[in-house]
């Protein structure tokens, strides 16, 4: 692994360097996306099929043979084995309950001369998941990007997953039926960002597109931005672990494979104020490192963007993960509650030596969509908020219009928008009559 | 006006006409956005110091010359005419009432074994405040975006306003310094935006970008989306009025003039089921319109994209309204807080007579930067939420732990992520042993 110190001169710059990603979409992507999109919009299904069929290598006659019905999700979960069917039944009760802390709720107040103020809270009408297909296809993302959705009240959750080769994954469509997922499509790529942000004749538009894709997904994700609404743009996975040199080397070591195995573009560090013990984990990182099952892509991963950072003290550590703003944070500390109100970004806080990352990823409760990249200095977890929306409330009463309408005309003047002046100001009550007892929103003119 | 009537058979067409909108950056906006924010990533300070003298036809030496003292805000607020410094002052103060039952609050539970789940909320280190310059260079806008990030905590608000010509806006500077913003720099149009993005030596990184622009501002946005936050990218402003017929038709005209004044592309719908008052408010129309100070601009919005629109009933105008999800929703009924539970979609609500628009666009208190384009069915009013963030917390007591543990082992193996599983498997407590009593996250291993 990069081993840096931050003692180092080049120490700052070293560290620039070691984080740098920037996720590219090239010319040629670019084009290909704009194309699938521009066809999608004016043929439709048509496309939709013409697409899949090239790029997943299908022979589907139309869109009936890219839509599972509902009793296929049934069946999938009914026939998983008991011990599988059980912990993704778990997982999904987890979930559901964490994120029911998350629903925000309507507020309103009134003032004293009976102007009512507040916002109307509502969920989305309609929300589309992208799910990716092949080897990555992880029926535990369908449960962190539905699960927060049914339970923001959206009445109909899409799921598009392409199989490509023609290749299934039961345990996403068992996900699926567990997560109460309305419609699901097998398509994938550009045209079914497409599909879902302007509809066809059988994929209904949706309102948001949430989920993780290739670069292809990502740019046309970015590109109909806008049209609906996407979440963040995801970047590799990271993990940052902070320890105190008391933990299990074996267990850090571990914590840190369960990042780089994901891709080659993963990074896994651990920050730590004793060398030795950044010795004594470099240790079980190259004895443990051939036993793993995907040791190829984690040897990757780990050699080239990993790394075990030096740093004088506690302070420094602290400052280093809120440079770093990292998507996990381990706090491998006895303490970590005492850390916890210096950290200011990170996307998921892992508080104690008993907490990994992995149960965060599947079954702890919290979302495992996070924000990558440095990306948690301005943005959070999926949640149930990402699937509500809200409404700002205005209802005036006679006597508090006119009190506004003295500021809003003075102010609109000043900017030379006279007409809002004078909408303001056919509120204002006569001067010389004394303003009506507050009569609330109700009472019209 | 166009004239819609809802019995008609192309009715749904000619509404998707009429409501139609795309802000398109064509290749050449693009082009030009690419290359300067290569420059300006490149060359720093050089570059913003080029392109606004280029640009904004100025004659600055150095970005000493676009940085405006915090006292010029002071000076600009203390002289102006008492008025308006009483109204902005009146507006800031009930704008930040308004926000303060916005601030999203940390919140933390224990499960029964110990293990505490949560979320921690932190506000943004930086964020940047883009104001357009010249004619729509509006003070308003300075309180509305950056009340919000001073509620929620933001300890550096940085604002980028350009001056074309070297024209300074007195109210902006002013609403600046009313609002707390941290640093004022006169520059503007893609190079402000890369500058606040990117960071140069002068102007600090900043972690979201809010505010209005014209095409290069919004490209810009677009493209240095993920690098920091931004705002949504903001159409035309549009009001959509649903009433019962029992308004004053001047007030009615004067509040589809309020949003038609803004510039031609801007939207005003009327929406309601007695024909005579639609004809009652289209004479008051064109008995007004020449009376405006911006009749031009009014005249061309009205002509061509405002509408009256003659509904069968409430149902179907609530239907309307949905479909339409405004930036703008005037509800001129007796009794709107009965339809509020029906409608779905809006960015700002007003309910009642006595709530026109301008209200709100002032000083009623809610934000003024709504979604807008249809995209309130999946986004908000600006906010404090968006100047806060969210961190997950999970800490597993070691049974907790154990617990999850279980479940994350099978969930991971059968995705084939098998360091996942065995760093989960770490904190499996030996089977024959029982669970330890409840340690709680402090209780390390």
């Amino acid at each position: 692994m990069n081993r840096l110190d931050s003692r180092d001169a080049g120490f700052s710059a070293d560290l620039d360097r070691l984080l740098a990603w920037e996720g590219v979409s090239d010319a040629a992507v670019q084009r290909t996306v704009d194309e699938v999109i521009t066809r999608v919009r004016s043929e439709g299904d048509a496309a939709v099929v013409d697409y899949s069929n090239r790029f997943d290598h299908l022979q589907a006659a139309g869109m009936a043979a890219l839509t599972v019905p509902r009793e296929r999700l049934q069946q999938a979960y009914e026939q998983l084995p008991g011990r599988e069917r059980d912990a993704l039944a778990a997982a999904a009760e987890r979930v559901r309950r964490y994120h029911a802390h998350q629903r925000q709720e309507s507020w309103q107040y009134t003032e004293a001369d009976g102007t009512l103020l507040g916002q109307q809270v509502t969920p989305l009408d309609r929300v589309g998941i992208y799910v990716p297909g092949g080897k990555a296809s992880y029926p535990s993302s369908v449960l962190m990007n539905a699960i927060p959705a049914k339970v923001a009240g959206v009445p109909e959750v899409i799921m598009c997953v392409p199989t490509p080769g023609g290749e299934v994954n039961e345990l996403v469509l068992a996900a699926a039926w567990l997560a109460d997922v309305d419609r699901v499509f097998t398509i994938g790529g550009a045209q079914a960002v497409a599909a879902l942000a302007y509809g066809t004749e059988s994929v209904p538009r949706v309102d948001k597109i949430v989920g993780p894709g290739n670069i292809y997904v990502a740019t046309a994700k970015r590109q109909v931005f806008g049209q609906v609404g996407i979440d963040m743009i995801a970047g590799p996975s990271e993990i940052l672990i902070y320890c105190d040199g008391l933990t299990d080397p074996d267990w850090i070591a571990m914590d840190l494979f369960s990042q780089a195995e994901h891709d080659e573009q993963a990074q896994s560090i651990l920050i730590a104020s004793d060398a030795a013990y950044l010795d004594a984990v470099q240790a079980r990182v190259d004895a443990l490192l051939p036993t793993l099952e995907r040791a190829d892509i984690a040897g990757v991963s780990i050699r080239e963007r990993g790394a075990l950072i030096l740093v004088r003290d506690e302070d420094e550590a602290v400052e280093l993960i809120n440079r770093i703003a990292p998507e996990h944070l381990e706090l491998s500390v006895a303490e970590p509650l005492a850390l916890l109100p210096r950290v200011r970004h990170a996307g998921a806080i892992f508080l104690g030596r008993h907490t990994p990352e992995a149960l965060g990823d599947y079954c702890a409760g919290p979302n495992h969509v996070l924000p990558t990249s440095g990306t948690a200095r301005f943005s959070s977890p999926l949640g149930v908020y990402d699937f509500q929306k809200r409404s700002s409330l205005i209802g005036c009463s006679p006597a508090g219009a006119s009190t506004l309408a003295g500021i809003a005309s003075v102010l609109a003047r000043g900017e030379g928008l006279t007409a809002h002046a004078r909408s303001a100001e056919l509120r204002l009550l006569p001067d010389d009559e004394p303003a009506p007892a507050a009569g609330g929103v109700e009472g019209g003119a």
